[in-house]
């Protein structure tokens, strides 16, 4: 069996998040019907990453196992001609024989990079809905890339993660870089860490704009993140501002990632 | 009455374009259902330019009248919270007394510029999708840029029009400016001119690809357009990278616009 890894990207505006569900649109659904078509044959598709309902991916990966000697760019058109216009196929590598056992989609990320997008203007851009979150307030970016640096580090998130997550054993994340930069009236957080809880990188906008309205200062998200308490953090930012934008299967830093 | 001429901003992606039709839904329809939430009343709104299917607006301009005292501020707040995302009030002017008899939102309009996208990438791009036309092969950018200038001056362009329009006496225009632009994968076609035949920039957008296909070189485009014939000219482009981007009431290169 070959081992293929895909790397797409899809506007997720009209989906349900990226998990197959009951009775609503998936992303995985819609690959996998894609994927019946072109392979022959119903295949498992295993993604490195959740994300709920009108959260977009820049970038996402997901592995599959096939005995069909397709050529991995072959495999690409093909199914790009299956999908809708909202989800693209970018690339296929054929993971070697020698790393196939070790590798998955999942559990073989090292980081990953979000995206959130904040339009900040009171005037109504229609070319962004769906895609930021409008913020009609000014908002100081230079004050929220401060702010967010305090992010930085390892530190215990439980104060940052959705009540309807499963209780998890380990709240404790690494967060390698993270940032605020303005372009115009577009504001983007970056943010790129070992792994992220569950609304973990909303819940973290929502206290940054806790900020922008001046009720946290400079100091008070680490002070905040100290109190492990899901009230002292700001609300859950909407989905639609928010991107899944990099996925890495080698250690941060270092060059030459599997894809 | 009094006469007020709003600015509006559209994706035209879920639209049959901007006019009113039978059994399909228009711009204007969704906008004037709106207007008679707000002004109590189903007035008529006359729109400053007809745009297809699926293109979209940067800058749209209609004019209504009322007797209705409400506030431009206040009214272009009321006609967002009753509008989709997809359509947004920009701003709204009244109209002087004095100036209102002669204003006209489409009959005064003294120059427009429309853009068109291309999303130049062997790479499907699920965020373009319905917002730019995808052109796989390498597009030379500088090439269509010496290109489109030949369209500058005042031509006939009968041949840059589609055969579905009406007859026409004055198939005359002056195009101001023309150029093509690219950053990185998205290429850009502006085009400015006194006014515009039924499909003719997409008819430009069309020929100048036949440069980038390498089936006319430069100085071909005058010879085009003197031929005055539709079939030496390019494809109709497809309308979903097609964006009115500016209107304006005051002659090109003057200053301070009536909006």
């Amino acid at each position: 069996m070959r081992k293929l890894l895909f790397e797409m990207a899809y506007d997720g505006s009209r989906y349900h998040g990226y998990q197959v569900q009951q009775n609503a649109l998936s992303v995985a659904e819609v690959v996998q019907d894609a994927v019946e078509v072109v392979f022959k044959k119903r295949e498992d598709i295993v993604g490195c990453s959740r994300t709920d309902a009108g959260v977009h991916a820049s970038q996402y990966f997901f592995h599959m196992e096939t005995a069909l000697q397709i050529p991995p760019e072959a495999a690409v058109i093909a199914l790009n001609n299956c999908l809708p216009g909202d989800i693209a196929m970018l690339s296929c590598t054929e993971i070697p024989p020698d790393k196939a056992a070790d590798f998955h989609a999942r559990y073989s990320v090292c980081w990953k990079e979000y995206v959130y997008k904040i339009w900040n203007s009171k005037v109504k851009n229609p070319f962004l809905q769906d895609r930021a979150y409008q913020v009609k307030y000014p908002v100081d970016a230079e004050l929220l890339d401060r702010c967010a640096r305090e992010f930085i580090g390892t530190h215990d998130f439980r104060g940052f993660c959705s009540a309807g997550a499963k209780p998890t054993e380990n709240y404790t994340r690494t967060i390698y870089r993270a940032g605020v930069h303005r372009e115009g009236d577009l504001i983007e957080f970056r943010v790129a860490g070992d792994g992220f809880l569950y609304n973990m990188v909303r819940i973290m906008v929502g206290t940054l704009l806790l900020a922008a309205e001046g009720k946290l200062k400079e100091g008070d998200v680490t002070r905040v993140l100290a109190s492990l308490d899901r009230e002292q953090a700001g609300i859950t930012a909407p989905a639609a501002g928010l991107y899944l934008n990099w996925v890495s299967y080698t250690p941060f830093g270092e060059e030459n990632p599997v894809k």
